[in-house]
């Protein structure tokens, strides 16, 4: 049926969505819910499947969602065509691993290019996540489902032997190791083309740090320009297209809080795979509040992602962590972008958490790129830090800084003075030893304080796990985008308490 | 936050929508696809929850989908109050599904009572629906199941010590024995409130046949006073609230194609519980296009619909009959009808498979109930058929379709002159037996002609299965709402076969 469209001022984030009169409806024996085939006429590439829903009252033409529009590259009022949505077959290989069978790679491209392409719906999306966490998945499944996310997106390709890359499992609040690891990896001639995310719940994501220093969405091209000139970069991975399908399955999964450990690799493996990845270092934070709690789950995982990587032509390791208290002093982009520059900068005020923690998991990489690469007899770690104590992996840090367009001589001070106005302290109510940071309050607080958003909001933690304080001292400083929030944040500590002392 | 709501001229036949400014979402810290908590605040219980979209640009106010408008019931332009949505906690409980375990009674009910209030979102009914697919359910969890499906809407009660039902597993065009059968029953004294669904994939539903005669659509009050004065009634089940779970359940397993033998065996037990059945029969038809294709799924079926009916109090029992063939001559509402009424005006026309198919099932119920009841000696579908045979179930047919503001005095005749006047004829491409006639051909052609909208649609079968015909000869007549329809109905039996002779 040919049907003339209207951008509709109105979008959902997901899903795609047309509305629809009930009397063409009806014509093409449609129901609420169905299904939807769209055709842009002019560009037959840029058809889709969307949701149905209805006008209330008679209306002749077809309303489409805001999102939608965009994608099919149309013009308000363009003649669309739109026929009931076929049935995608992928849904008779969700029905097959519902029945415990073992999907071929064909089978499992076809169901992730579907979800890519949105003929699958958040509910069979559902099924497919729910039956793969009961029913597990073989190596061989986990490894076509790697290979099927990354490529059904972009696959990037560089012209070195060795393309290093590094993952971490998260819900450590300012564990900014990854602009330290890269420029030290970097400066030793190491390809590490890094691509980081944003925040979603958390105060602040690498790319939002690195953002503080420069851009961080480049296309393809762009990547392999800077990397070609050093080596490295620190670029936000929503801005390719890189493992589309892994940002569907998260949205789906997340609301269940259930992700199978075969998804969950995949979603990792599949991401650095894209990436051109030869050697990847994944670092596995135990804690009571991150992913992982205990060393039995952290090692299972290590076996099968090695195991997995291994299939996908890639050589991994992994370093298991503590995840029970923040890394570095600042919560929130700007101050740990400043951790960072101190740490680059062998500055004496530098958080030494931080700066240990990045020679562990970046010295565990190249181990395994291997020590002999570099002529190098100590420990990986040992190299990292004589890489950074040598100050040229902060002059590598400036070069990616200048190729990604930003100030390479940004100083501490500049990045302060862009710090919010608006603060107020947390004050030891107690004397004795800070004994815990509560991660789950701190990221709380700092997003409530305007992290990420406004990059210049967070904590600043003037003592750390461990340190010992007398009743009064000020133990941490928020910084908060208005006077409203700065209220909201103090509610919010009158009643969750963060730091502990003993 | 307090806003004001504005409602849209848009519907979903589903899930609650609001429309939100971008600026209040992230005052909320709300994401596209979250769900809200919508207050009403001059009536808290028509709080619900439902799923955000986002307006494209600023606005002020909050945009409500009509569906959800309509339950909010609020007035245009008055302000409601909105919070993020609780995760509840039945998500919990399907994760602990996911994880194997079972079930108890109140976790159950806690999943559907949340399924009913619309708190749960589609994903997450349809991991539960996989996690009892691939999990299965114990005896026990599909009691409660069937026990909460029912319990969360209405659950009628009536003064009777027996109160009888009945159940087909569907996909037979033409099966309409339910007015004959609860007419006889009606007519031997026993209570039998039958509850009937409307056509939703075929071109009739015992609703639509029913409305023929006389008005379908009653509430719990009224069908309590017709069923006080004739002992029976056929009414349309939606213009109810029994089982509400099971509708919403349905949708999200309807595209999946995989029904849960638990959840089905609930689906039609918690309809039977919730009209107040003490003895219900299932009927189900074997075929290879019905849900049922071998006698040991049909077998096992039976011995589990029979344990959980004792479970919840009732007694049941299974009949398994022929789905392969249509049964009866008329395919439509109003052509079903008049086989119905032939059948129990003992007319000599009548089709004699729907009258047995309704002695064999009807005869199996009395049996249940016990035929000493009645001091009949003989079968119970002698006694069926002694009943029809009278003339007193016709009597009791028109006393139900008087009591249901029908006119008890229609006649075939009259039925015939609302038929449609567009019609066609199918005829013998040659001579010999007819050893097939396609029953997804049949609901398609009988469907693509307008039944069940336009009533007087359908396919007229002057010729039936094991009948022999010579080349030339009417097979059957084509009833098509315009035309147009005339047309598609046309090319459609072009390419696709619909009764076969050899």
């Amino acid at each position: 049926m040919k049907i003339v469209a209207k951008r509709l001022p109105l979008y959902t984030g997901g899903p795609d969505i047309v509305v629809l009169g009930k009397e063409h409806a009806t014509e093409l024996d449609l129901h609420p819910m169905d299904r939807v085939y769209v055709t842009n006429p002019d560009d037959q590439s840029k058809s889709l499947t969307a949701y149905l829903h209805f006008w209330h009252e008679a209306n002749p033409v077809l309303g489409v969602f805001g999102n939608t529009f965009d994608k099919l590259g149309i013009e308000d009022g363009e003649t669309v065509s739109i026929s009931p949505a076929p049935k995608p077959n992928s849904i008779a290989h969700i029905i097959d691993k519902m029945n415990r069978m073992q999907l071929s790679e064909a089978q499992i491209f076809e169901i992730v290019r579907d979800i890519v392409d949105n003929k699958l719906t958040d509910l069979e999306i559902a099924s497919f996540i729910t039956s793969i966490y009961m029913g597990g998945t073989t190596l061989d499944e986990a490894t076509s489902l790697s290979k099927a996310i990354a490529e059904t997106g972009d696959v990037l390709k560089f012209d070195s032997e060795i393309v290093a890359d590094k993952h971490c499992s998260g819900s450590v609040p300012g564990n900014r190791t990854t602009p330290i690891v890269v420029s030290v990896i970097a400066a030793l001639g190491i390809t590490i083309p890094k691509s980081s995310s944003r925040a979603i719940t958390s105060p602040a994501g690498t790319a939002d740090v690195m953002e503080v220093f420069c851009k961080v969405a480049f296309n393809r091209d762009e990547i392999k320009k800077i990397v070609a000139k050093t080596n490295g970069c620190i670029i936000w991975g929503g801005g390719l297209r890189i493992a589309p399908a892994d940002s569907k399955i998260i949205k789906v999964r997340k609301p269940l809080k259930a992700d199978p450990e075969g998804l969950l690799m995949s979603s990792i493996l599949s991401k650095k795979y894209a990436m051109g990845a030869t050697h990847i270092i994944l670092d596995i934070p135990l804690g009571l509040e991150t992913r992982y709690k205990n060393i039995g789950e952290a090692r299972l995982l290590e076996r099968e992602t090695v195991l997995i990587a291994n299939k996908l032509g890639m050589k991994a390791s992994v370093v298991i962590t503590d995840g029970d208290e923040p890394i570095g002093s600042g919560i929130g982009p700007i101050l740990e972008a400043i951790d960072v520059l101190k740490v680059l900068q062998n500055d004496d005020d530098a958080p030494q958490d931080l700066r240990e923690k990045a020679l562990l998991v970046g010295g565990r990489l190249l181990e395994l790129i291997g020590l002999d690469k570099f002529d190098y007899e100590g420990s990986g770690a040992d190299l990292m830090s004589s890489v950074l104590s040598s100050g040229s992996a902060y002059e590598k840090f400036k070069q990616i800084i200048e190729a990604q367009e930003g100030d390479p001589e940004v100083t501490v001070e500049q990045l302060k003075k862009r710090l919010s106005e608006h603060t107020f302290d947390i004050v030891a109510d107690s004397s004795g030893m800070i004994y815990d940071i509560q991660n789950p309050i701190v990221a709380k607080v700092a997003r409530l304080s305007g992290a990420p958003k406004n990059p210049g909001c967070g904590i600043y933690f003037h003592h750390k796990f461990g340190g010992n304080v007398s009743k009064g001292d000020v133990l941490a400083t928020v910084y908060c985008g208005n006077p409203d929030k700065m209220q909201r944040t103090k509610r919010t500590l009158e009643s969750n308490k963060m730091v502990f002392i003993k």
